[in-house]
């Protein structure tokens, strides 16, 4: 069975994990990391489900922990018979892909390729847990090499010594960053604001460049614009929710403002990720609110008076304009031109074979 | 004993609460107003000034606390003679003065203030303690007076219905803006970034705005230009630590870049107070630095894994050229044509009564 190699296992500890071992699944719980770290450990598939309805783990998070799931339900039913088992997993995929509505589609990919799997797995005589935990590693590191590809255009872009800022958690990118400047023998530090008030940029991003030994410095956000200029940071990047066709960034909120300073100091923005065939224009963007009394608390502890309001747009929207390049696997794009993504060298339309989550 | 009217009284609660009484001086401790609501209670000049050095009370508040702590000592020392209990005074202004490095100058105006007030009143056979007291509240009537002419020139910059957006705790000027749009008849709705990691708009500016019965949103420091252009608001506004002569506005860090996002959607931005004499340019300000661990924090928990760093400016500078107006008790000036409030109608140069802290 292929295993990851040891940097991507362990930046794998600070995001997709989720890990399928001797008829469990651990899931890291990134709600309280680095605070604590804990695993919630699931016995069967119906607890992974409410793992992932609980926000134990976000962003790429859930769609692993949805293939893991997906091998512990082959393992729950590994006495059943063929076709038995075939029906309990079509039932563990409606619940897994199920747990969070927004995601129910993305997650279908998941669990359809899992039962594709367990068919072909049975059809050969192989283990079918083993075959579903096979297939979600060698997806995950088919999603790494591209990321690689895609850190390693970013990376061409720093400076050989110098201070870049991020925004928020930007997966597997920001371990892939890290590497791939160490690789390229460039000196940089890294500036998180924090991304309050889930504190993405201070626990999660910051925690995976300091693990892997790189200088970061968290700041609240309200610093950014007023530290780019101070401390002459000499770029900005951040990954996206979604990049529309059209060249607008949807991505965390404290994105667009960031960008905003970023321009008025002279220094480039640079988005990681691919454009979005599914959103041609950023009219088809809705940007989700989110329960506003979460911003009126720090931790666990409400910090305002009773009656004052919240209010939280989880995302927001750049325009192109304030973008200087959107960074994919197939090199630098200009916000303007991504329809060129699409294109081959004679200019005909191609179609992705994946989409960069 | 000239008291002051019911509705400054009910802002005194949340800005300079020091209050000298029977002997005591209770201070409101803003550390964790409003989750708790405490007061420090003090039985002698020195508790004052450990508090004041404790941060217990912030902006105005020290100033506030030190001539009540003044009223104290004058109190303690009520059974000595004339020329001991001068000696104990000047004694205790020294303490009180020097708690915290930083304010010492500004502090001395206090202190000095209430050894001519004792000396005044030894002469004329009056309470000691009770003419300082009654000096102390003057003072901040004739203070509220002043704010209160700025904040109708504030207001009159306000639409009959919309929404403001404030920064961080503006002291008094909050409790009147809000009078005043309530006296003009204007249908105003707040928003308060919340200003980590001391939280003060969240805590303190968005309670008394909550407290005078407007209607208040906290949102977190990443949102402020996605939701200045999002809920279309009408106007930013803050106060200032410094106008510099040139029209640099120094105030709590976060500014700078609503004022930029301010200016990108096409909104004024207005800053309220006086410009500073004792800055003639933006060369004379130098940006404190505070304790970078307290960036790491929410509230009592550090979030961030050892071995991240933190930086803090306490303050930024927005440039004049983002500032649509400097709002003070003369009227509406252009932050490049500050020199003319200290000038009068026939150009000749006038000095400040007051500086407006």
């Amino acid at each position: 069975m292929k295993r990851m190699d040891k940097d991507l296992a362990f930046m794998l500890r600070y995001e997709n994990v989720a890990w399928y071992e001797n008829g469990k699944v651990k899931i890291l719980d990134r709600r309280i990391y680095p605070i604590e770290v804990n695993f919630v450990e699931c016995s069967n598939h119906k607890e992974v489900a409410q793992a992932i309805a609980d926000m134990v783990t976000q962003s790429g998070g859930p769609y692993v922990a949805a293939g893991m799931g997906m091998a512990l339900a082959a393992y729950e039913a590994r006495n059943k018979n063929e076709d038995d088992l075939i029906t309990y997993l079509e039932d563990a995929a409606y619940t897994l892909s199920h747990a969070r509505p927004t995601t129910t589609e993305n997650m279908k990919n998941v669990t359809e390729a899992a039962l594709k799997t367990a068919r072909d797995a049975l059809k050969e005589g192989k283990r079918v847990d083993e075959a579903i935990f096979e297939d979600v590693i060698n997806n995950s590191n088919r999603k790494y090499e591209k990321i690689s590809q895609v850190a390693s255009y970013l990376v061409n872009n720093f400076p050989k010594n110098g201070i870049v800022m991020t925004q928020c958690f930007a997966e597997t990118i920001v371990g892939f960053m890290v590497l791939e400047s160490r690789n390229q023998n460039k000196d940089i530090k890294y500036i998180c604001p924090e991304t309050r008030p889930y504190l993405q940029g201070a626990r999660l991003t910051a925690s995976v460049i300091n693990d892997m030994g790189a200088d970061v410095t968290v700041i609240t956000d309200n610093m950014p614009a007023y530290i780019i200029g101070k401390k002459k940071v000499d770029l900005f990047t951040s990954a996206a929710d979604v990049i529309t066709m059209d060249g607008y960034v949807v991505n965390k909120v404290g994105t667009f403002q960031i960008a905003l300073a970023a321009n008025y100091w002279g220094i480039p923005y640079f988005v990681t990720g691919a454009p979005n065939q599914g959103h041609p224009d950023v009219n088809s963007v809705t940007i989700e609110e989110r329960d506003p009394e979460l911003v009126l608390y720090s931790l666990d502890t409400k910090h305002t008076m009773e009656g004052v309001k919240g209010l939280y747009p989880a995302f927001d929207i750049t325009p192109p304009h304030l973008c200087s390049g959107v960074v994919t696997d197939k090199g630098v794009f200009s916000p303007f031109d991504l329809k060129n993504y699409y294109m081959d060298a004679k200019g005909r339309h191609i179609s992705s074979d994946d989409i960069l989550i």
